[in-house]
């Protein structure tokens, strides 16, 4: 039973990120900003679908956790805006983080296993990692898109830049996927 | 190319999820209610940890899969509200769902697997589909004792009443977080 | 008093527009959106204006009726949306609503006449159902209009061109008002 | 044309009670509160089945009409909070309203009747005045109880103790819809 | 003990402006508009730096405070919207909010000052006065450059033509703030 | 012309306040939560009556200032949420803002000044600093009896038994405005 309520209390942590803004949006302006849960759902499922492009051999259940976790002490440690991050020591965020998810998954059975895998996406020290990496970033500019289409908001074409200099992605499925994107945009924002 | 394309736009379209709110809350009164990716994540998250907890075999991808796939149609047909669902034909709703589905689907190379496995969450004729129906009862009376904690609205009561009676869940597992969830709600909330 | 609590039952109902958002522009990524009582009361409102530009003899307190409850039943099926209809069978929406609101209007003493009066509208089979329809149509378009002026989201275009294929409206004036929209539109806008 | 373009101005006008929210529920804290045309489509609609459970001869599509128009200053003027109107003279509001209306009316055919209508419903000075009065404070209890029910915003309970001092409409069918009001309430929210 | 409940009720007042919306947004359908209380933010904290511009000798306490208290009164009466004023007699608006202050800073030790101060920034007759005129401008230009750079409401350029008629500032370094602002916008907006 | 424009940056990023949220209540599901700037400006206000109430000698000035810069910093930073200070180094969140205020501050005449001032109330160290202090704490305590009061959210109720272990506040002017709002509490929320 001990176990059901720590079990019990890892779901309503996570349900946190339900009502965890991501703070990019929110700083720039996007009123009804998406949560980090949301954020989550769209990592996850784009994983899903790379995963069916990529030859390479890829624990699939491993991609899916590491997707579903990523973010998950964003719940006690809120997102913390990137400018900020310069601002705090080398790996602080990093070490927060890793702190607080042991404290999150205390007690669970694949408590260890988890924790590696959460530091292999935060390393690129996997295949599996560095794929979640890769729809991550696919989400934010998906996101993005989505924002410069539904509110013209000026502040978001800084996202795009950085990622125009050439590769960005780890896969080449996720860069097709991105380039994809890029034609989709200057048809229809630009 | 092509195929990239499918892709994209199959993102786009779980992208919509971000912005369909769950008909439950909103007609209840909830501002800022729940948006159904959010609600999907919390499914899947609760659907991870539930298999750590179960010694029957299972195919985790699948169970992982069926949990990201089992609203998507909803970004199209939007969150038909349940008192809603009587007036339609018999099966009327899941079959609109189930053609959304196969159109979103299309060209990816595990349509029809997919496809199959949201009919066995549909028709709970598969363990992995089972235990993804009793994510998404969990995952919705924990959000109900969210509201109920940081809005005092009630008109969430009406959740609970039904589930009382007696089990209903399919795996022990997830009864007993629920158990452990009426226990917290009458120490807290009641 | 049974019958009074019958009326406060169906005040509370129409109510429920009130927290019943339009997914048409839910869907698009407007935040905040417009809801259901909202849109009633342009459409009525346009529609008490369009009764003094006609000469067509009109039934006022039917028009006024019409508008008020042409989109009754949406407190309970929600607004589905547009392109969720294709999916169902034929007249299953029709069918639902109509439903609904007998439901919606037992024991008023003009139930009968006034889901008559409904279906006028649903079939445009009456000069005030016309009326109603036309009335619809231009607080929608009005409504695109100051979306596209306040938030520039680019997904309200494909409002515009259809409406674009030669006369739309019912009656001459409904089709003037239109006229002057899209030259406003034009003005402003584009 | 010029005729036209002054309708269409007039429904911009009436729109704009969409984004005017009723400043009692904002001043006590209510999120996401009620639009000024959300509360014109309830009284309209409350008003419209009053008329049928009341046996005096009224002229229907002068009901409606007042309805409809009551508020339609606020567009321009906002919803001025009660406590604010006795730091006016007497009768400013009044007067500033009056002065919107006929700008905004200037024009169209029936400007100086429907002026005349909205001073009676200003006045209390006819039946038909009178059933827009109790309609008005009709759905500003039933969207008071809603809050209630919703929110538990303590702030409300003001809203109630005038009404219980003895009987506050004009027609004995508003009185017993509230009377069956009071009594929902006191059975669920109290 | 009476002085210090006076004192939270004044609190109690001033916690008010976090709910009173800035209807010039919200009229223009920006959603999620900025609060008095934000406003009054921005006002104080510009006024702060611009003290720090300016040779002109000045009592730094008496501008903080003007700023303060500028739109105190707007707790009670809300902000009355700039096209309404016009319909109210002379000064009518004025005279409610002196009139509120007054009730506001009853029992206050200063609140004969404090109305003073007030009353000079309403008339801008003292130096003191006139900066925090300058800095209530400023403030409503940069709210309005940002809404213009995050949400491309069309509705907002109507702040600006006005501005750019000559000088309109009462202090050098607000001009040339102004300025700056000017330049800022024409290289990123328009 | 330089220093106008660093003036305007700094301006901006002021005004960045205006749309950071004070997690502490999102994290605790308020929607709608209060802003960084609204806490400053109630912040600010509170110190102002506050220094009316006191003896002892204090620079006004001073203690404004420090008011409106407090927070100045999370308009990089974010608010981040206490539960996750724990997980950072010693100082890190402190060492953090100080980099970003000094950033900020930079080339501004008085820009050691008030950095030295900022850290007297992050160290306590002169009276303005804790005066400031004394006014944080009300205003996080008035705010969170107003939320109290309109949503009942179950999860505020932490807030306040720490506050109830014996005396607080630095000032007992401020001590006593405190135990008159634990009053109020006492007979209208509990």
């Amino acid at each position: 039973m001990e176990k059901t309520e720590a079990t019990l209390h890892l779901l309503l942590d996570a349900h946190k990120l339900k009502r965890t803004y991501r703070t990019g949006w929110v700083a720039r302006g996007i009123s009804n900003a998406e949560s980090v849960a949301e954020h989550s759902f769209g990592v996850t499922f784009i994983a899903l679908l790379l995963m069916e492009m990529i030859d390479h051999p890829l624990d699939k259940n491993k991609v899916l956790t590491i997707a579903l976790l990523h973010d998950l002490p964003e719940g006690i440690t809120g997102d913390i805006p990137s400018p900020a991050v310069a601002h705090f020591p080398p790996n602080a965020k990093r070490d927060a983080e890793l702190a607080v998810l042991k404290h999150q998954l205390n007690n669970l059975p694949h408590a260890d296993q988890w924790r590696d895998w959460w530091q292999e996406f935060e390393d690129r020290s996997s295949p599996e990692g560095r794929l979640v990496r890769d729809a991550d970033k696919l989400d934010m500019l998906i996101q993005a898109y989505t924002y410069e289409q539904t509110t013209s908001n000026r502040w978001l074409e800084e996202f795009w830049p950085l990622a125009e200099d050439g590769p960005q992605f780890e896969f080449p499925a996720a860069q097709a996927i991105y380039e994809s994107l890029i034609t989709l945009r200057e048809n229809t924002t630009l």
